[in-house]
């Protein structure tokens, strides 16, 4: 019997070997160019998973939330930057998670710092977060004097170690192909390392460079004057990742199987089981359509390449509907699995909270509390 | 202390006044209707919860999902609907559970019905599904032709007790106020009347009725020719529900709590720490903007009526970006809480996978696996 006779309902599936080989790619091309690989733990939020990235020579990482960095330092991880503004609502727990692992915080203003200086016990690495052109968080690249304030408050406690500057050009998320991926990469770390220069001619310093998104770190040919990189989507990738040209479809390592329960010949559609709560709502707009999954169908114990000019194009709760050429839609019955090639496997690895691999076996992702 | 001081990281709030009083409203409006309500379970996905609705009255329930009819029937509730095309992938799990409860499936096509007539070993309810104009799944009302086949084949197989003709008027919830919705759900129930006599006329029959959306059952006076009502959004409502009218902010029970994380005063912007993985990337597109959710503050125990003008404007994995007025902006420091009302409070609750009520408790909702 195949793993696909035994799936009865809205199950992730996730080729290990190609995740694996994702993590491969990223840790010799960090290796090359001699910079530190801290992979973004965010996307698969597995110890089993995690320790792929161990085998590649990876021993820092990070994560977007103290249970996070929680779960991954009871299994031992010990090198953990936290890359979300630091919450002063959880310093407790910073500081007993500070006495046993190194932990890196990000700031982005004297009145955070000043909280962590005064409330931490241990001793913790600092990153200043800094805005490159994403605009969501940090502070402007081109205001050193706000920057120069507030590393002058770091240094002003002893248990504060200023690591260096932080970013994530998250616009690259938006890039049209990898040229543009590549400018967005080159501009975002030229803005840093001029910002680095013009603190350290303000006596700031020395101070590392931190950046790191999937697109940028994937496609461009150097990593420029950086000291760290911080992608995680990579270990999975996504159809978003190849519409904007990070990788190639195969290079995907998980997809939804989905049931098929309803057919409608008229508008060509199917309804599969899979909606909002496994796929979550996030999706790629194409050509004015919103693209929630491409699909693909199971090939020989794991699924093929997705299938042209179909798509997801809308969730409900539990339902999806598929968009389908009538040759493929031809093709289906009810009963039938068919494989989304999630928008965001980030968020869908977090509504799923498990894996299956191609060879049967459950992976488990960190409890919700 | 109170509760607001004991909150860390993003926490669904639930105020069970109101979600009580949500609940007692639509039962004693079914109730002097003379229809039968059958709330849908799936908003609140909680046996705690569940036993507010009993204590209305409340004998029969709707699900969407196997998992989710197991483990209701784990608490006691033995007449549950499952409305979602049967998924012929779990024939087993079904059958085993119809041999303990009065199990009520949905078909809408002969495939699935001669499926589950030859699969099936004990007794289950019928519903045909049928599609009055959301365009999601079911056979089209006005071709009774086709609905009349599926109900032939359904009444072949004596374990198939043919029960009615089910519905979800879906496009309520894009109605512009709640005159349009009534409208839809007129329209929608007279569309069911009209098809039941066209089916009688062909000698099949008696059916009944189910229809049920929140917007519809919430606002319109009378609940028209129908049986009985499948709403389940009304426990908690949520802000896509005060934009079309179905309630106001004041309704709503559930709110997410979220530490303010990062202030930008330039572009008068909070960051929280709540995002995808907490509410959900369902929104309301409003005046061309998107409105993740709304915002309040907390205010005496409970959470304040929105601040006007004020949304969340964007969500990543794990921060969400508030837009404020100037004012509004001005009164928050980092380290704060606010109170987010949801976009979408069926899926924001699926994403937390618990609830705290105002005095503290948690309440679990159903496991995932």
């Amino acid at each position: 019997m195949s793993l696909f006779d035994t799936i009865q309902k809205p199950t992730l599936l996730l080729d290990s070997d190609t995740a694996r080989a994702n993590i491969r790619r990223m840790a010799r091309k960090a290796q090359r160019a001699g910079v530190l690989l801290r992979p973004h733990f965010k996307t698969h939020q597995s110890l089993t998973i995690g320790e792929w990235f161990r085998a590649e020579g990876v021993s820092a990482i990070t994560v977007s939330s103290l249970d996070m960095a929680e779960y991954f330092a009871s299994g031992g991880w010990n090198d953990i930057t936290l890359a979300f503004p630091a919450n002063l609502r959880q310093i407790s727990g910073l500081d007993g998670l500070a006495a046993r692992v190194r932990l890196g915080l990000l700031v982005e203003s004297v009145e955070a710092v000043r909280c962590l200086g005064e409330m931490l016990t241990h001793t913790v690495d600092i990153w200043i977060k800094v805005d490159v052109g994403a605009g969501r968080t940090g502070l402007a690249w081109n205001h050193p004097e706000a920057i120069q304030q507030v590393a002058g408050l770091v240094n002003n406690f002893a248990h504060l170690q200023l690591r260096g500057l932080l970013t994530h050009a998250g616009h690259t998320y938006h890039a049209n192909g990898p040229d543009e991926i590549c400018r967005i990469y080159s501009e975002s770390t030229a803005r840093m390392d001029t910002l680095r220069r013009a603190l350290a001619a303000r006596g700031v310093g020395p101070l590392q460079i931190s950046v790191g998104d999937t697109p940028g770190c994937s496609v461009c040919d150097s990593f420029g004057a950086v000291d760290e990189i911080r992608p995680g989507n990579f270990v999975f990738y996504d159809t978003q990742q190849t519409y904007t040209g990070a990788c190639q479809p195969n290079d995907i390592a998980v997809a939804l199987a989905c049931p098929v329960v309803a057919l409608h010949p008229e508008r060509s559609a199917a309804v599969i089981y899979g909606g909002a709560i496994h796929l979550s709502k996030d999706y790629i707009e194409d050509e004015g359509f919103r693209r929630y999954g491409l699909v693909a169908l199971p090939e020989n114990d794991r699924w093929g390449s997705p299938l042209p000019g179909a798509y997801v194009s809308s969730l409900s709760q539990e339902h999806g509907i598929l968009h389908l050429e009538p040759d493929q839609f031809s093709c289906l019955k009810v009963g039938d699995l068919v494989c989304i090639l999630p928008a965001h496997s980030c968020l869908t690895a977090t509504c799923m909270g498990r894996y299956q691999t191609l060879d049967g076996q459950f992976i488990e992702i960190m409890p919700a509390f």
